[in-house]
């Protein structure tokens, strides 16, 4: 561990003023996905740029292409010594359906060690552990062992529309040899891990029509098509029985899992009765010939993520409606192009759709492929010496179920690779009610952020040479 | 015809002020369905108390069981005449989609010929025209020619939860020859129709869950089951090939249709590429061997009313969600019972429900049975007589492929039937964005009403002898 003491201390002594921090951080609605929390959401962005400078960062500012603002701040007096960028996002997700929450989410609340609150967890923990390190590095030794540029995302949980946008005209700002995201998930709260690969994601909105207005049940129903069935019929051919998807194409370019991956699946400790207990499900569901973890990490896979029609409120509305819609995501691993995929369910949606009745496909965005890490790349060896420090034990291998669009981005617009170094873990619950950090994670992670300069720099640039562009 | 000049000379000099109140009272956003909407039903009841008092009713009250409050008032000083109970309801449906409204669907607003408003077909218009037509009565010749009962109800559209109770707890105040119901739908607009049969209701709503929460898309995705996924495969089980109902047990006790009923839907002026063009729809779901009008009236039906799960707002949520929802009708015929029809029901998703999914079923009440005027009821006479005069043509026979509970609740609580003269078309909307009502109608319904009470008196009260309790 290459910490000087005087950091360690300087930690110890501020962890409450840092706790203090992210609440305040977290109390903030930062949605992006809903146009109505935008101020919100710029309100988290400025204590941002605030904080940034306020740790001793330069050339703090808003970096922002017709979406959400980026905050970006830098420490680049390390000449000769690699620079990286740490990647975060501060945009949340709905935190409906809020009657679930057992606490206001946006009210950060301490239970049994943890702290529950919407975006506790994704991203705002990571990201505020980040600038604490980066802090105690420039009050304590007044300088960073490296070059860092923070880089702090504002619409990550809604697609990351203009991130290419930010990416592409700050190319030159954002030079640097590899990404440290603060954004990704552990498998376990206490076995370190070092995430490879995460899958892609294609994205598709749909609207079926069945006539021009909402009818009655009685006077309609029986004779002009229900959309909600007709889209219910088209939904069941989306899987074959053996709950792989059936749609033409989709599995197009999907290779079935190495020997060394096969290896590194077994290596991981997982146990598929807890992972279901866990979450009060049942085994079942899907390709049952595969492990589950082969099923999260290198197949593709095919979700719903919402379907609505009709009359949804209290008590009883005899309507027969004239539209259903749904929103589907779909998972994708190495091999698989999003549009392509999009366009493979498009085409089986039109072919499955009877002729009385139309539909329509709203583009979403924020396709991306899947990604993985190149297997020798440096920022590997570094994340296994610092996190197997800080854990006590070695690091395993894993992947990443979602998403992380940033890493094939990076790859296109700057041409470096990102790993990640994140403190959720995969039971957190983001993504759903009652999400929450625990707290023993905020003491790792701020050892391990504090850690991972000095080994980034002790790396030294010349290691990632192969790695970045000329 | 047999209406005094008077009278008709009354509501020539009177139609302006009573479009007005008309309006008043569709002002009002008297839902039912909705518990936030209760002040607005029960200001429309008030409207109503004050309006029956004011025209000269007596005994004016509110009739409550722990739902909403039905308004009742009468009329009884022709000893020896028939005795009719008037029914309308003064509840509405929810306005929504409001966004597809082309006027604020609370502010009558008067296009080429017709008033647009929620409730101004359903049920307000018929509703206020009767109490035009007493009030003319009681004006202009100081009595009604047969004893009038008023009875309006406030949860026509949410089920009639409290109506059995208040029928049970009143049946000797609302003792009467039959029921002449404002409520119920014309098939044209210039055709008069006399309604023999209604088709009844089953209700359900349905629950599936998969997971004790709702999850990360990308982290339990491909492993534990989507409930979308799930309820829609469970629905596509709903109905076969042929567009029939495929629950096993659904048609215990349908009937084909006899020679007689076949000859009644052949003497109906309708045409089905009308029918579709209209609402914009096509034809082609459910049963194509059977006409659209047998399907409408004869068959019974089973409808998604509304399904919900996952995120259903704006953007994207890579949610997988541990619910999804519906809720069902079914429109029954003679000889089906609605709670073995929801049994039936149940039982078939059950079986269909999948070992790693649960279910769960919300009783929804307001069952109830399809319903049939006995076919020589004397008031079917007196509306033939009254709507052919009106019209200047003859009456056809028409089924009503909705629901009126009141007409199997009368029978079973009051002993007497119920014929409807409604003057809502099926064209106009009602449950659907922009409800509307033709002021050609309006007139119409005012002249009819003014003269059914003469033409019940001329019927004598010995006509309904084997049509009401000793």
């Amino acid at each position: 561990m290459l910490t000087p003491a005087g950091i360690a201390g300087y930690v110890a002594a501020n962890r409450e003023r840092w706790l203090e921090g992210y609440k305040e951080l977290v109390r903030i609605p930062s949605l992006s996905a809903d146009p109505a929390r935008d101020p919100e959401l710029r309100r988290a962005a400025d204590l941002l740029l605030k904080h940034c400078a306020a740790i001793g960062l330069a050339n703090v500012q808003l970096l922002e292409e017709g979406g959400k603002p980026t905050v970006y701040a830098e420490w680049l007096g390390a000449p000769g010594a690699p620079t990286v960028v740490v990647y975060a996002h501060y945009d949340v997700q709905p935190e409906d359906p809020v009657e679930l929450w057992h606490s206001p989410p946006f009210e950060p609340t301490e239970r049994n060690g943890r702290i529950y609150a919407r975006g506790a967890s994704d991203d705002k923990a990571t990201l505020w552990i980040a600038l604490c390190a980066i802090e105690a590095w420039l009050r304590v030794e007044g300088s960073l062992p490296c070059n860092v540029k923070v880089f702090l995302e504002g619409e990550e949980e809604s697609g990351s529309a203009s991130l290419p946008a930010i990416l592409q005209k700050h190319h030159e700002l954002l030079r640097a040899d590899f990404i440290l995201s603060a954004d990704g998930g552990m498998l376990h709260a206490d076995t370190p891990d070092v995430m490879v690969a995460t899958r892609g994601i294609a994205k598709l909105e749909v609207t079926l029509r069945t006539a021009a207005k909402d009818l009655h049940s009685g006077s309609f129903g029986g004779a002009v098509a229900n959309p909600l069935a007709v889209l219910s019929r088209m939904v069941a051919t989306l899987h074959d029985m053996s709950g792989a998807v059936a749609v033409p194409g989709f599995y197009d370019g999907v290779r079935e899992p190495t020997a060394e991956q096969k290896a590194e699946l077994a290596a991981v400790p997982f146990n598929e009765g807890e992972f279901f207990a866990a979450v009060g499900a049942r085994p079942g569901a899907y390709e049952q010939s595969r492990s589950v973890l082969e099923r999260l990490w290198l197949r593709p896979t095919l979700e719903v993520n919402g379907m609505w029609g009709g009359w949804t409120g209290p008590g009883n509305k005899t309507v027969l409606p004239a539209e259903a819609h749904m929103k589907i995501t779909t998972r994708l691993v190495p091999g698989q192009h999003p549009e392509r995929v999009a366009d493979a369910i498009k085409a089986h949606l039109r072919s499955v759709c009877p002729a009385y009745a139309t539909l329509e496909f709203k583009a979403m965005g924020g396709g991306s492929p899947a990604y993985e890490v190149p297997p020798a790349h440096p920022a590997l060896n570094i994340l296994d010496r610092v996190l197997g420090d800080v854990y006590g034990k070695p690091t395993v291998r894993v992947r990443l179920g979602g998403t992380l669009p940033l890493c094939a981005l990076m790859k296109q617009f700057l041409g470096i690779d990102t790993v990640a170094m994140s403190f959720s873990t995969g039971d957190e619950d983001y993504h759903a009610p009652n999400e929450f950090f625990r707290l023993r994670s905020f003491d790792r992670g701020l050892k391990a952020w504090c850690a991972v300069f000095p080994e980034i720099a002790e790396t030294g640039a010349d290691a990632f040479a192969g790695y970045r562009p000329a």
